[in-house]
């Protein structure tokens, strides 16, 4: 397992791009749109300008669902998802539908204990044990999605820790901010591991 | 003023079409996002499509921002708002940023006392006084947006009041639910003003 600071993934962060194309997908339920309006408000809050979308439907109860961030430091003009450099999966039926569109050069991030990335990607793949971590650090799955956004975020350098934390204060209801916060802290430069697309 | 039988406004019901584009603009704190994902849920969990676009940054924080919503048949594969079958505006810098946009034949809601109508628009103009109702008859300005939102959806025919007072129900917070389902009463089939574009 790679340490922190050997962890920090160049690809996003060297490139200083212009443009930053971001997808959270995973299942209904596990609060992958919760985890875009933190991206994107943190994002926005450091000067950012954000577009964020997501979609609802009969897919969305069921399988796999989406949500979308795009940062710039320019307005942006077009809002969707072409090319992600960044693509979160945190369920398998996620993995098996967007895996294939994360393109080469590009970081795909997957919950390695909820996904086994059969499907075909170009892309650098990445996983951590979110859930597990989740489930035994903090005895509560439901903030698998804040541990996998923290990794990610820290991991692909997407944002700094004093914006996402803030964000997290503002969005998160008080009576659940102390367990938002731990978990935070948990997937802030937690271990991941790495394997070619 | 017209009754409310009379308000249904025809344009979109009598079209049945297979997508509706609704853009909902304000100033930063006057709730479009949460408006839009009102609506966005409702539509999806009356079986519709929907993909919902927030823009966040220095510009959503300062003056005019909006929120969208494509609501569809069948799954939505351009994502863009570009012609908006309903528009919202709830501020003047809203007004005076997105009127230009509306295109004929489309509504364009606005609220009666908060904005001037002066910009050019082709749309069809409709006034509400939402900020007002919110005052004198709740004691809280911050339900303007749930009141514009029922005044819209049940003048454009967009939803049934039922789905929308269910997506209030499971998204607003407990103890405000009751101050926001008598803010939807307020506004649903409540009197309007028009006059063209």
């Amino acid at each position: 397992m790679p340490k922190k600071a050997e962890s920090l993934s160049p690809t996003v962060v060297e490139a200083a791009p212009k443009r930053i194309e971001v997808r959270l997908s995973g299942s209904g339920g596990q609060g992958i749109i919760l985890a875009a309006t933190l991206l994107a408000d943190a994002s926005a809050q450091s000067g950012r300008q954000v577009v964020q979308t997501q979609s609802y439907g009969p897919e969305a109860r069921g399988g796999a669902s989406k949500a979308e961030v795009v940062i710039s430091e320019s307005e942006v003009d077009y809002p969707e998802v072409a090319t992600p450099d960044v693509t979160l999966c945190l369920s398998q039926a996620a993995f098996d539908k967007y895996a294939s569109e994360a393109p080469a050069g590009s970081l795909l991030y997957y919950d390695s204990g909820l996904v086994t990335p059969s499907a075909v990607t170009a892309a650098a793949l990445i996983g951590g044990p979110f859930a597990q971590l989740a489930m035994q650090k903090l005895g509560k799955s439901v903030v698998t999605n804040i541990i996998a956004l923290a990794a990610l975020s820290s991991d692909a350098g997407l944002i700094d820790a004093a914006s996402l934390r803030d964000a997290l204060k503002r969005r998160v209801p008080a009576r659940f901010l102390e367990l938002n916060l731990k978990a935070f802290e948990l997937g802030w430069g937690c271990d991941l591991s790495r394997q070619s697309g």
